[in-house]
């Protein structure tokens, strides 16, 4: 157990009418839990909170008149990883997925898992099934890309990313979770907080379904995965943004932080104590 | 009122062990009920019935080792299109949309609505917001796209769509819906059946979220929409497919019928009496 | 008759060793001579000049260890753009067009004429066959994109400027030439200079064979077509980059400029004086 | 030296006047000779001989009203491959490459050298450089795609090859060609005939540039590279087609048939008696 406090300001300049979801505050689930919350609107508004989309992610729901809008967001997390012996959990077939992840076997925009299922199979259709071979995913996504800010853009995809060998966080789960699904494996994208990333800034990861769980993987390597702080779930990227604009705004300042409050996550833990599970 | 009958054969050689997921019957909607229901799997199977999705769509799966696969499916609707003044059906303002429809704004993998933001609303933007608005879409569409069997495939998407000016049902769908998530229109993909559709087939067609209801448009005019029968609603096509196949299969045989029962549905009805929706 | 001062600097930060192509000078055709050339290469360097491709494009060879690379050019050119009347020249008909410039009617990386045929045909097919079809070519990129620097890349071809609303000039010209090669009217892409042109810089613009001649066009209308200079043609801004580096280096500093030397050239001349030809 | 004999039949049904560029013939090569030719065009046509691109690749120009039109070509091709001694032919440094090659170091519609520049260092940056690199490119090639008819269409590129593994003749000539030119060896492709291609039909292939020669590779191994016939050559297949219509035309029937006259051409010869070069 860990308690984690993660500060977070966006500031827009706003100069239309402006509707904001934001989607920035970590979500509660068997192995994470918000244990104090602070939203700051300036200048002050009221917020609706909404659910959404088949994983209920929690968002904040703002409307504006042009303005210099700011929102300030502090929450203390406690992260309770569950460690599992990751060469004991198997694949699931098929026939025995339950109904709930079934979607995230589909192909999604930035995860074309159809169009890269030769070369999956090609690739890692041979290895043990089970946690291993998602591991083994991430190894090969972190051995043959290059983390390059600023390479990709909103239109990157999965295939985009296997042909140019390069992107950010969110290119890197892109690709790996295309391939989990191209095998078969559920997968499913997350956005998050970090412990220890440097710099400090939302992260995009995944998850995929293994036995009955799902269990948190980062094929980037930025930060350990047991420091991991789940915002929201989706198919892609595109389901799970930290602020959708309907109207014309411009961040101009982003401020992420996330420390560790109680005990030191070990950073160099063994990969068989790595492995963290959600129900 | 109206009954319909729908009939629905496929033939599959199925050459190693493989699991189905059929998408073929119709919905229960409060416009939509399923009176009668039979259903077959040749050599006889156990099947279990699954709800998908933010929609609960209803799937059967059905597990086969290597065999030559039946799925007969016969069924009874009721449809009762509730009829409502188009002119009247206002578009609804983005704060006040339920946190249930947020999602059908998305992006999706065929609706690429982002893309088509500019081109949308030069071309839309200074109509009238409302169900016309809708209509003029599905018209646009259909006055720039030709109808061309065979022509688009698993990877065309609403971008493709609009340069090649051609396509089949699903890219109708899919462009309407991404120029109508363009506009701030929910909009979501529905597969289903058609009476009065010839050859008789499945039909893509979509629903745009206008006022508080979703209501149906077809841009392909290939039927009448008092006659469309809803299988499954989604994102896009790929949240809807027919059927799944994980395994390896060939359709060798696919037979649709769609016959109504009682009274006539009216094929050249006023554009102001088409309206249908469903909660 | 006018005589065009251009200057061209370039510094390149030279990390390895390195082969630069440099592509700035300009061409000599039956309207435009070079009257005056200076180059220089710092630290002083050896160049070869090559001339590149069906339009022999002249290009100056260097190789250079790790440096700063400093290349300054200095040209006096005249230009001689003979005045046609546009109403007059006419599409040659595809069966009498000479072999040079059938190549230019071949869809090509940026300028997918056959993915835009039916978009073209639909649009354009119905206008008078001649000069004016291309004038209104220009008219509709003009009237329909958004000019916006840094909104594509080195993957943006005229499909997507087409989806986007927006580019910059060498996407203004890849749409055009498209939409030119997909009504059987040969184009090709012109890289160059242009007297008055804010802030001067290299522009993209496009040639278009009408009668037995090529005509200059610009769809942008960022500067008056009398003052644009060529450089270099080609089937699309792929084949005439200002500089190809084989190596690595990184430009920190362009600097272009253009000035007319004599005769001030109208800048807001008539249509029916704006042809400008080369054999 | 062997002699060659290729008929090639082709029957278009033409529905509105239509032109028709045939790039069918047999080049004249330093190690190719047309020895005899027989060109009929059903019904009696006069036909123009064109030379087309950088390679003045010869075509047969044709105009008709609408018919069934047969053109029937019969010739007869010496060839007389040289055989040099592969570990021996090196690579050439850019700096001396000759300008007529380094067109075809650029990334070309279907060979995107550019996406594919970080893929093409890691997997082959650290061979020897020369013959034997461009060898394990095509054996790469050969091992990582799945020959597949149909399986790829007009617009898909040396990309989506990478991505889907699987292709046709083109697709595995312009994945090579992409690979090589991302390693800054000049390549280009070649549309041609071969002896012993079961069944006969035209064959796409390709040439790098090495020493100071083009030569020949084969990445499909579907035929010796010792019986293949040139035709033309470009940048990729987009430059060589083997009929270009302007109108409107159904192939409705295609027949080529390559047999050697005289003798026979070692199937299995060893590697290092493979390489065939041309001026």
């Amino acid at each position: 157990m860990s308690l984690i406090q993660v500060d977070c300001e966006l500031h827009y300049q706003v100069t239309v009418p402006t509707s904001f979801l934001f989607h920035v505050t970590p979500a509660n689930t068997p192995h994470q839990a918000v244990q104090h919350e602070d939203v700051k609107v300036e200048p002050p508004k009221e917020y609706n909170i909404a659910y959404l989309g088949a994983e209920d992610n929690r968002v904040f729901r703002v409307e504006t008149m042009p303005c210099e809008l700011t929102l300030r967001y502090q929450e203390k997390v406690s992260l309770n990883p569950s460690v599992a012996d990751p060469p004991q959990i198997p694949e699931t077939d098929y026939p025995t997925l339950s109904e709930e992840v079934l979607p995230y076997l589909h192909p999604s925009r930035y995860c074309e898992s159809d169009r890269l299922a030769a070369f999956a199979m090609a690739e890692f259709s041979s290895l043990d099934r089970g946690y291993s071979r998602v591991a083994a995913i991430c190894e090969w996504t972190y051995n043959h890309l290059k983390y390059s800010s600023g390479s990709t853009n909103a239109s990157t995809g999965a295939c985009d990313v296997l042909i140019l060998r390069l992107g950010v966080c969110r290119d890197y789960a892109h690709l790996a979770i295309a391939l989990c699904r191209a095998l078969c494996i559920p997968a499913r994208y997350v956005s998050g907080y970090a412990v220890a990333l440097e710099p400090p800034d939302f992260l995009g990861f995944f998850e995929a379904y293994l036995g009955d769980h799902w269990y948190l993987f980062d094929a980037t390597r930025l930060a350990p995965v047991e420091g991991l702080v789940r915002i929201g779930m989706g198919r892609d990227a595109g389901d799970v943004p930290f602020a959708t604009i309907i109207g014309a705004a411009t961040l101009v300042k982003k401020v992420v932080s996330v420390e560790e409050l109680t005990e030191q996550i070990p950073r160099q833990g063994p990969p068989d104590e790595s492995a963290v599970s959600t129900a």
